[in-house]
């Protein structure tokens, strides 16, 4: 009983605390408050970095063209932007250094003989520089040039568009519409400015998808992650159909499809040709920069995988997850836009790449070496006297071949965007060039000519140069005959 | 202190339990020590499963032949190995269904007139049918056969070739072997009886490796998984070297490589053909089913992928995970082989493949309708009275146009096991052909034929061994003057 009664008698004792642990306590609660507090101050404003909260946003002109005006709001993505001014960057088939293909390739200088692209075939720098470059490029040099060549290098063209209207705008002189078209390829060609929704800004994807019986605006967001590249990265021509008052319309040949077959379907029916070619007068069609169509054939584009997806992968800094616009390709940044889902070393990622886009390039030469010498077989064909009726079935090969053959050239990536497909078209390419050059023989043959042309030596780009010009001179007989 | 008394009175009746109470605490305990007991043994009698331990083994002999008896060992194994007897899966372009590729494409009768495969070229059932399908082709049915053909046929092999020697067994007769060799291939092919590890049975595999300058005996478990295929799914010749002492000693001609290019050399090294062809009298190499070399080539072998991770998947029954010993196309297990890596629906996989595989096909269609064309032009040529010396530069076209083009035919999975390979292959095999077509139309010329040859009707198997039995038998003249 003594334990208990002694047990009893301390229990008012320990009911209180001593004065300093008190306060101690005291402290330590303010503290946490305090640090909670800003933890939660942190939490609260890092979302506010995400969200960009409506009250510091300034509102944005419907088609401002100016991309700093919108990048006082959206900094980040403004500033990668601005990133895609490099030109030193270099991957084994792309990457933004400054180049002409002519210099790497004179093949391509006697395939576009006669047409501006035998001179002068760069590299498009990034989107910055669209009009810098446009407006440098011998192509434009001449007193009338369609204005259509706007249409994807500035985002001054959907206002100028607006209030010209689309026909007038298509159909007025370049160079009219110099001091107009001051900015280049900009935020405004994909986003609403009130929403930051992507949106279609050029009416040719809206008519082609159209054209085809689909609706663009039922696309879904991840589908407008390509779509708003595909205003641009797409194979098209410039229309004139003086009764329905089109000058310079442009317009994309996908109204069978998007594959080189229906296109080529398509051109064949309209009888469409950029130019004649002056060695085996082919009406040839070039073949644009079908990105968009050629990716939509790939694996990329069956698991759902977007443009943005590689090109303009996300990114983060300060915790804040964000589009970098800075647009390149993938193999300059690997670890962001690839490895995301192949969780592979760079070093093996950029390996089966390049063994790719390797096999698609060997076959690309061998095309191109076919086209040029089918090109200078039925030259050779026409000067024994062959008549142009007899060359129609060889001429028509060769015009296939060539477009098939730069279907898969014009498109960025060496064949990346579909692999499979770009070897399916350039088998086809080398066929039905070989095909015309058996066809020239057997006519060359009736004239009584059984040796081979004497091939001209198109070794350098000056010696290439030298022959297509040669030909556009009327020196063709001459170099067929002696090579030089 | 009344409460207090009263409770400490209480005290001691708290400290007792009734007895019954006791019995059914006693009760519990046991049956928690028999449930985990018989849990225990549950988990014990699994891993004894997975373990296979030593004390039930029957031993195996070195060379026992005999699939049954391994069986008696690995169960699972075997009944799955069992199931490769079914006859009725059908994909696309595969399956195990019976089928003779000729009646689908009698371009290929053309292709190999003059040859058994003009005749009959059926698709291999399952190994379990090895020994019947080869008792069974035409090919067969001569006097003398090599006895090489039963190399990749039978567990038998390694036993009797260690017995006769292995150049003795190469070179002796097919049909005196056939009482010795009656189990087809199994077990023992692949595995260690008395470790189950892989295992090499075959020397020419060993011999190619070392005539590449590496050593098998180095090759990773993984990399065995797909190295017991190559024993026999690669591209063999039967080589006779009488200084060597050898006949018909099967060779890989792997010295320079493994690539068709690399093969083509070897070949033309040695001057090697399997016969001359009867209508371009090109001396043409048959190529076998060059898999190993073509997957090699590919995106699964470059990811460490092994031929028995895509065709003989582990499978899981009673909770032990083993090798599924039914070797088939996976499209018929997708779920089991593609689906582990690649989390698509099964549908998604299948058409994906299937687009692929489409390509190739049409690809490889066009090759083979260019050297067709380019056999009948040759023999054109020859009946105008072109020199074969001034044919050597067709011929050796046509030759390499075929490899090429039968490099990827005789590929299992219809150019799946590398599909950029297969085309690039193509590109070269269309390319080849038509160049043939084109030095033939100019000989021809040459002799004043300027027109097309008369190319003979081969659109049915039967007209086509008609025309490929017509140059055989010397009707060539009048097959291409008039087309029947």
């Amino acid at each position: 009983m003594t334990a208990e009664n002694s047990s009893n008698a301390d229990a008012p004792r320990r009911r209180g605390l001593p004065i300093w642990a008190g306060l101690v306590i005291l402290l330590l609660v303010a503290a946490v408050i305090v640090l909670l507090g800003l933890l939660g101050t942190s939490i609260m404003e890092r979302r506010w970095e995400a969200q960009r909260p409506a009250l510091v946003l300034k509102p944005i002109a419907e088609w401002e063209p100016n991309s700093a005006v919108w990048g006082e709001n959206y900094p980040r993505e403004y500033q990668t932007y601005l990133r895609s001014r490099v030109t030193d960057t270099k991957t084994k088939y792309g990457g933004a250094y400054p180049r002409d293909y002519l210099d790497g390739d004179p093949l391509q200088v006697v395939l576009f003989a006669g047409y501006g692209f035998s001179k002068d075939y760069r590299q498009a720098r990034g989107h910055p520089y669209a009009i810098t470059d446009v407006s440098q490029t011998q192509r434009i040099k001449k007193p009338f040039m369609a204005a259509t060549c706007w249409t994807c290098k500035s985002t001054d063209v959907p206002r100028v568009m607006a209030r010209m209207g689309v026909k007038e705008f298509y159909g007025s002189n370049f160079h009219d519409l110099t001091k107009e078209i001051t900015h280049p390829i900009g935020c405004q060609d994909c986003h609403d400015p009130g929403t930051m929704n992507l949106r279609i800004t050029r009416p040719a994807l809206k008519e082609a998808f159209a054209a085809m019986g689909r609706d663009i605006d039922t696309a879904t967001h991840q589908e407008m992650r390509s779509l708003v590249c595909a205003q641009c990265h797409v194979e098209y021509y410039f229309k004139t159909d003086p009764a329905a008052g089109q000058k310079n319309y442009l317009t994309f040949p996908w109204q069978k499809g998007t594959s080189v077959e229906a296109m080529l379907e398509y051109y064949d029916r309209i009888n469409f040709a950029d130019w004649t070619h002056p060695i085996s007068k082919t009406p040839i069609v070039k073949c644009q920069h079908p990105d968009w169509e050629m990716y939509g054939t790939g694996v990329h584009a069956y698991r759902d995988v977007s443009c943005a997806d590689c090109h303009m992968p996300y990114r983060t800094e300060g915790g804040v997850k964000f589009t970098d616009h800075h647009v390149q390709g993938p193999l300059l940044n690997i670890s962001n836009s690839c490895a995301v889902c192949h969780r592979w070393s760079e070093q093996e990622i950029r390996s089966r790449v390049e063994s790719i886009q390797t096999k698609v390039r060997d076959a690309k030469l061998e095309a191109e070496r076919a086209i040029v010498n089918a090109h200078f077989d039925v030259a050779a064909s026409m000067q024994a006297g062959v008549a142009d009726a007899d060359l129609a079935s060889a001429r028509k090969l060769i015009r296939h071949a060539q477009f098939r053959w730069d279907y898969v050239s014009a498109n960025n990536g060496m064949g990346f965007h579909s692999p499979q497909e770009s070897m399916r078209i350039l088998v086809d390419s080398v066929n039905q060039a070989q095909q015309a050059r058996l066809l020239a023989a057997r006519l060359l043959a009736a004239k009584g000519v059984t040796s081979e042309p004497a091939y001209p030596d198109i070794s350098t780009r000056q010696k290439a140069w030298a022959v297509a010009q040669g030909f556009v001179d009327g020196q063709g007989a001459k170099l067929l005959a002696t090579g030089e």
